[in-house]
């Protein structure tokens, strides 16, 4: 591969050196891949949380890029290390189910158990797969490793459940928060082309939102609002979320993830 | 551009994907682009915090980097984005006033209102215009696309207020703590010059500072002070800062951002 | 140097600009240095972490990588900075024993006394090292310049004491918490070869783990554990470590950096 891009997803945070420990284990392999961090701020051993951070950033990086995720609450335990093919991109991580999202987009999926132990960096048990086979498969990927070379295909990798909004009676759409970023924005996981199905693509005008009871307004852009209310808007990933303008929609409404939205017609 | 640089400085955490997503929007579309962080830790929609952290910065990165800022708190609004030349660097982001401090450190100084949409990754409105215009348009500027395709020269560019320290009096410089770091260490607006000024070059012997009414004694480095009382001293980046050795000032003493600080010849 | 490596271990945090900084000198003087970072999580002026940290990482990076360490309770004081050189890498940082892991896990060593003020950025006196001193130095030795032109040998480097487990009676390990990771998860200073050479080699059925005057199961991996209670096995740093399954062991049972940890035969 020319210009090798290896990107890290962890739980691991920014406290300890794991996520250095990660990056000298490709750099020693591959001099030349360049590693970059998506987010190392995942909830400790959320799953959900990867995946959809997954979904969000996977697409705007360099075809054949290799997406590497530590996200394992069943780390050292004999779940399985995955290699997944897609049409453009590789993805490498444990076989929990962080990368349903990627299975449920793609249209062309390849899913190999890594079974390779003679490119690990330890040979038996591990309770950091993330430095012992995670990093080194990515970076002998990356110097150009077949890869059949890895392990064999699976069919019975593991998907997890992803909550998905329902179309409820004819005319309304049941959500729930998914995601609540930095800013406290929540992020529901109603996408715009659900909305879109139901009015006919005329969203504005048609539609209200509905949160703890309340109606909330529908906007364009967060700086249409001049005031600290609860609006909703599609975000730049194209879901519906609810934000406090320069606030905290999740701290100011007390909106945790899992709490319940709706769309419906006027 | 011979191994190009673009930094990121933003107010996005490091939670989210956000950051990643716009590496991976650069690398795209220039894949020997190096992308550095500033920080993303600067506080939501603080304009302040991240015109001072980018004057702290963008010096000493090698000539020609690109520094690209995402601190918005219009966001998706009609407020343009900029590409702001200088001697020696190039700066892209919100119209929001963020580069007034490089407007008053460069001589000489050419602002584009960033409008050639064909290079944006959406064309309308959008509410993330770091990945969908500030990424792109910085990456293709690394490749060498002449700045003029990218929009024409604007002169009524957003400029804020920067709290500047005033002398006052003949022997007094009135000031204000202008940025608290990780340390807790209190930094000032008062620069070591405008003190200089003052003293004709012997601060040391020759002034007080005082805060909240105390007088403050004054040092040259951290290890000078043995006791975890206040002290003062020149940072490295010129102003006066006060500061308790391996303890926070910001903390200990209930020092905060805006803070009356005050210096005078003895 | 081909592919030079430069890493970064600081407790500078990730809020404030000081980090980019940094990158910033380095990319300037040599702009093909990868400047990888650590972690910049170590608690404010904690030597004791930042040794471990590097302990934990050093050796998993390319051979002639250069690590920098600014962790500096005596910044800007008469403290002298260092270039240690053993078989494999270099180290740059302040003669403050933040090195002496290194020191104990170095066959070969050297240790120069960084005196050629010409490779600095700033003179006299500084209270950022970090970008006045270390990260130019480090930018320069990347670029191939010979070790000797940067000081001479020194051999009263300093040294700081590291907690180590003693074996104290004929069958007893007394040992400490060392360090508690973003999990939560509490390390000791128990290595696994103590524990063999007391039971040779058939540790999980001969010992018993003591901490708080209870005894605590030992398992292989933390998987293998289904319920919430407090276990024990050796960590993939080869440290007996005390840990809860997908929870924090640190929290959940109070356990603090110096807590005493025993290992005994049953």
């Amino acid at each position: 591969m020319e210009n090798p891009v290896i990107t890290l997803t962890t739980d691991f945070g920014y406290k300890d050196p794991f996520v250095g420990i990660m990056k000298g284990i490709i750099l020693d392999i591959n001099p030349v891949a360049k590693v970059i961090d998506i987010t190392h701020g995942i909830g400790p051993q959320n799953i959900h949380e990867a995946a959809l951070a997954l979904e969000m950033s996977f697409k705007t990086f360099p075809r054949n890029t290799i997406h590497l995720v530590v996200v394992d609450p069943g780390v050292g335990s004999t779940r399985r290390p995955i290699l997944v093919v897609t049409e453009d991109y590789y993805f490498i991580g444990p076989d929990n189910g962080v990368f349903s999202r990627i299975f449920a987009l793609s249209e062309r999926l390849l899913v190999l158990h890594i079974s390779a132990s003679h490119y690990f960096l330890k040979k038996d048990g591990s309770t950091f797969q993330g430095r012992d086979i995670f990093a080194p498969i990515a970076a002998w990927l990356s110097k150009g490793i077949e890869i059949s070379n890895f392990g064999d295909p699976i069919t019975d990798f593991k998907k997890i459940t992803v909550p998905s909004a329902q179309m409820t009676g004819q005319n309304v759409i049941d959500g729930e928060v998914v995601y609540i970023d930095r800013f406290g924005n929540t992020m529901t996981n109603i996408h715009a082309e659900k909305i879109s199905e139901m009015t006919s693509n005329n969203s504005e005008n048609k539609i209200k939102v509905l949160i703890k009871g309340k109606e909330i307004p529908f906007k364009t852009y967060y700086a249409q609002v001049k005031d600290t209310g609860l609006y909703a808007l599609i975000n730049s990933f194209g879901y519906l979320e609810l934000f406090v303008r320069n606030g905290s929609a999740a701290r100011t409404f007390g909106i945790k993830v899992g709490e319940k939205v709706g769309v419906m017609l006027r």
